[in-house]
């Protein structure tokens, strides 16, 4: 996580400011519990309600010392709070605020992620149905296959951030447990009612059996979306990055005045927000493997997992809200070039079509294996030609073809609208 | 995937024989529907019912020489169906076959880990209710913490195996997707009524959009889940294997007759089994990245990922099927040993009652500070007494403790059953 | 590990009938330093040479019984031998058998590696010689930048595998080491001779200090550069995949008579190979982490590590090796188009000079941003005429360009002889 | 790489302020060579001496517009420089300054993370030869197996510390690479004296082929080698935390006055640095796969690979850095307690010897086979005892071996000598 990359609003829910903010109020929800069963004097709470505050530089200062972060935090409290303190955490243990505290900035950390899916889903939509017949090749293998539109290349991608969305929620759901249980879980020295009230105002559910802390499966599921939602944030920017190729040039980022691409090379145009995201894919993805370790914990609970989480949980969240703003942005300002779409569609001298072809054979009683080496001979003729010659020309020369194919029949293979009549129902289904 | 650490029920779900059976099926089914609708002749299902089969050496062998499966997975059934072969397949492409028979293994696949799960979560709760009052020694960090039970431990572990299955159906259902839409998804060579027809009979939702493929983030979800599971079950195989510890003993790994557990030292009891699936998880981890980088494929597709999935398909699923068989048997099996554990709980001298004595100071108008000091000065003279001077005993010597705490109330502190009062009403909430 | 990306030479390397024959070796090695050191009777190496055998079958049966491995290879030897083998594995332990055996196994993949690497560098340098001079634009982000060679090109992959090469050396050197120090490591019931005699009999080198096993630090150094190297071959790898990309086509996999490119589009010639490596090095990177894991073992030893290494050792080394060797094919059999690579040349309208205009402008005294300014401006208007305008006549048309720079001056500037002048010398260095 | 976590002297290496400083410093040698070439005027490395400063503020301002930070950074030196500055970067392109400076950066880190390890080699030896022959139990599975030393666990340690070095040395030489090559590497407009000379004033090497940028297996190999270092780390920090646990308790973490456990539990001493230590060398893993993703760049380069090492460069060498001198800390002020290792050595009851009964069998004629089972039955009973049994009285009653090893025999078997005696000469070795 570094400042080129890191929009503050997602900063901001790892900062201590907002860590201990959320500390402070699960005290103070512990409290008001803990008063109305008698535990503690009912007027704390009010007293907290009122003198509750914390200074973050006052304890890093603290935590120097006693090398606790609770026990620091408590102490600035108390130096704003007075002798009710004393009243504050009690029979709780510091896990009890960590890891509630954890799982309300993951949850928060999540809304904005949504959110962020909900802007790149409008993003795409509004091209995808825009350019919803926009005609253009669809390759495999980086080969020309059939022709296809660019809407529906986007619906494929709205489809998966789509997806993205519903696992990020369950997500969300699996991570918004808190527990306030006390030390090694059994809630010894805390009243269970209290879990549930600190619960039930926050938006959270009792952890089922937290062993101090919260068991990290859940933080491994949601570290693992994250990872998955990066990756398909690469696998468009690497369909960006391939439009944009010189030779193919059917797409570009948006290139502002003023901007420079190369130093050396001032003709350069590059597709350098989407190579940056392919960087920023790998690096959410590389947190995944240690939020699975971090789920073996000694016993009860180690602390190992929390230098992993003090650094994954930011980067892996301020990295993946960075990307998909900047994919929204690119995609909502990215130059589109029907003509040229329609231009390299035409490159193979219709070859492309000749699946088409086969078909029609085999429709006119040749077996598959002949239907195929007819065609294929034609076309390898043709591919080897590089452009001098055309498919159709090649198909009518050959007698074996047009004996059982003659040329108006062929003439209605070669056609785009065979491969369009379909493209409005999938995107339909797709961008509900 | 290796013979030592597989079970053949899973092995076969990847074997060329269970692919290929379900191919066939594949291409039956839409042979079904086009029949129906006209598309090739009323006759040809029936003919595929009765003759359609294929040979495994016939097939590996035309593929040596075409380089492609599908073709030859063709000819194979075409040499069982003779000339009415031609119209298997027709209008589809091989990812329709690929990748709709992919999903039905992983499905298949899945429905075993289930099942497994099942088993795994069945020895837990007969173990976690047998030793639900057995009391224990809680752990933080490998220190003694406060007392819990052991039935308590097993009852966390329960919870996590039930997340684990919730998220196992989750990820089910989001691969249980099938395509059969042709060269670059379009339908432009086959009826959506199709892909519909084959969906339904085989249990699977057609792809919202499948650009040739079925989109590798549904199965990056399904291999990271795999990870997560492989890692909780790492984590009950290191408390085992922390039990076992000759200083521990609370609990072993069976030991047969006839075991030997060192070549050179014949009084070793080891943990292996444990060990050996702290091992497996590590393997069943390591698949996940290369799922989520499959997640990326150029246009509207390459073959960068078959390599992949061919190798971490059949490895995930067989590793995670074999270690949670493994890891019920070491739970069902597991020798317990309830003695030890008490003898365990009283190795500090009754350290483990600190917080008891913390919170009751703090409740007799001592501030929180003072408390801490008070009894931390007491607890660490024992610590470092190593086991000759008793916490009791030293804070009866202390003066101004004994001035806020007399002896009945030291003793109602040093009571097991402060610690067990909730430990019902958890396990009943986990084990439900 | 399967069958379709395994070349047997490497596969066996790691089948139990190699790894049992090193073992036999080992202790046979050990029996004649004992025997020479009078520890043993004088006469049990001889029996050992003469009678000294194993059956696999057989030591599995045994294994399943005993459930330890070296027991059972001991006992197996044991029904060859006869009463002398009580001499055999004296005072060793099972670890000094299995990781000394396991480090000789890597040497041998490590060579077998080694000489794939020959192969596929001089494979490597024939093509790049003889494209030395073979003109290609050379390009960043996809986009043209300035002209290059295909030799150039091939020798940069020349240099990173020759890198590879050295990498491995020493990683081989890092993993040829041997223990035979008994128990946790301390000699106690084996002399140091017998190790110094094994080592310099096997050529390795005894390990410093032995905790009972080889530090798996060695092993993770020896997956890591392994790692490395298949993501060298990826990075080959997809440079061919882009130039076999329809619009691109500077280069193709060799397609050979009978092969089909695609069951529905007969025309299709997909750059499979080079993308099935793709998939190979995630699968051969994702073997580090693991690796690494291993690192961490409890005291003096425990046995996570070994089911990880049973399957990563053979996958690791098996897919490299096929990668290495299909990669090496691939560069030897490509069907290279210098005539498509003249024509990509030329497709920018002569942009690609754009810095050599601006450098002569500076050197005519204007400052970089104004001869930036100058060089962007036309190079925009070029650039987004998509074809239809030179260069040359852009900068012709620009008066201020005009003023600083005549005709003559920028076709000086327009020549492909300027980018190549250095060329030789880099291939003298990179290629010896 | 959070402030918790890092020490400046590292960051320091990554900031802005001397990344600027390096480029600058590249600049003005390149002047210095094209002067004397006559390339430029003789004036202007002088007036670069002079004059040439930068301003990190005024740069990021600059790169808010032009979008590219060599650019910003060349606008900023020549509001320092005037006119002259037009001659800077000559011919040059943004790799050459980048990826040279990089390269310095990461040499500058190597540098420092070797004098890390310097200092944590001298702190493991001190307390190796301190404890060269405080006897403890080696254990194996977390079992006891036989007698070692501390000293002699420490010289483990040592020399995986001391293979670190020599690991990092290689990569610090693989790294130590320069590229002024110009755009894609064929120095068409820089002269290849001016790299030659750069590289000589700075330390570096040419690169042999550089496409534009230095290759990214070079990074990848350094990234390697940290994530294998930081395993090591993770081997010692899982040592010391399994002897702090309550029941072995051989060792602990200092614990200072003032220091505060836990915020519930008073009578806390958590190891909780080595657990800290664990969490990081998770993360310095992590960074190791996204290297390798690193090395597959598109043709002669593109930029992916960029906002990788933006966080991992820092990130790794920061926290690597703070876990060297965090272990440094941990070893020199250790808590190490000869006489509980020398309780928990008797544990078993004399068990540990059992290998030491079997040798002596095996030589008195009895068949392994016989031995063992004679050794085990024995060890069984003791080991079920728990305690009440010793392992010689158990032998003493059992006539079969008694009649092979008379009582004296078997008390010169029960004699730590004989597991020491080569302690000495291993630590020679190691600690050299």
């Amino acid at each position: 996580m570094i400042p080129r990359y890191t929009r503050p609003e997602m900063a901001e829910i790892f900062e201590a400011q907002n860590r201990f903010k959320i500390w402070l109020e699960i005290e103070t929800l512990a409290c008001e519990k803990m008063a109305e069963l008698g535990i503690i004097p009912a007027s704390v709470p009010k007293i907290l309600r009122e003198k509750g505050n914390f200074d973050v530089a006052r304890i890093d200062e603290i935590e120097r010392e006693v090398k606790h972060d609770v026990i620091a935090f408590l102490t600035s409290v108390a130096e704003f709070v007075g002798p009710d303190s004393r009243y504050v955490h009690q029979g709780m243990t510091s896990s009890d605020v960590i890891d509630t505290a954890f799982s309300v900035q993951l949850t928060q950390a999540a809304d904005l992620l949504l959110k962020d899916l909900d802007l790149l889903l409008r993003a795409l939509k509004k091209q995808a149905l825009e350019h919803a017949s926009t005609l253009c090749i669809g390759r495999s293998h980086g080969i020309h296959a059939e022709p296809t539109t660019f809407g529906m290349k986007l619906a494929g991608h709205y489809a998966a951030f789509k997806r993205a969305k519903e696992r990020l929620k369950a997500a969300r759901e699996d991570i918004a447990v808190c527990t306030v249980s006390g030390a090694v879980g059994t809630y010894a020295t805390v009243n269970p009612q209290v879990e549930a009230y600190i619960a039930q105002k926050m938006g959270l559910k009792p952890e089922t059996v937290a062993t101090q802390v919260i068991p990290r499966d859940r933080h491994a599921m949601f570290f693992a979306v994250l990872g998955i939602i990066a990756s398909s944030v690469e696998n468009l920017a690497t369909e960006i990055r391939h439009l944009q190729r010189t030779e193919v040039r059917e797409a570009e980022e948006f290139f502002s005045q003023g901007q420079k691409g190369s130093s050396a090379m001032p003709h350069k145009r590059n597709p350098v927000l989407s190579e940056n995201l392919t960087g920023l894919a790998r690096l959410v993805r590389s947190m995944v493997i240690p939020a699975m370790e971090n789920v073996t914990l000694w016993h009860e609970r180690d602390i190992s997992h929390s230098s992993v989480e003090r650094n994954i949980a930011p980067d892996a969240c301020v990295t993946l809200d960075f990307s998909l703003v900047r994919l929204t942005g690119i995609v909502e300002n990215l130059l589109i070039y029907p003509d040229t779409m329609k231009d390299n569609l035409e490159k193979t001298g219709g070859l492309i079509f000749s699946q088409g072809v086969m078909l029609a054979l085999t429709q006119a009683d040749v077996s598959r294996e002949d239907s195929y080496r007819m065609v294929q001979r034609n076309a390898m003729k043709v591919w080897e030609s590089r452009g001098s010659l055309s498919f159709m020309d090649a198909l009518l020369a050959d007698g074996e073809v047009t004996e059982k194919l003659d040329k108006s029949k062929l003439q209605s293979i070669f056609d785009y609208k065979n491969y369009t009549k379909h493209i409005d129902s999938i995107l339909k289904r797709a961008l509900i």
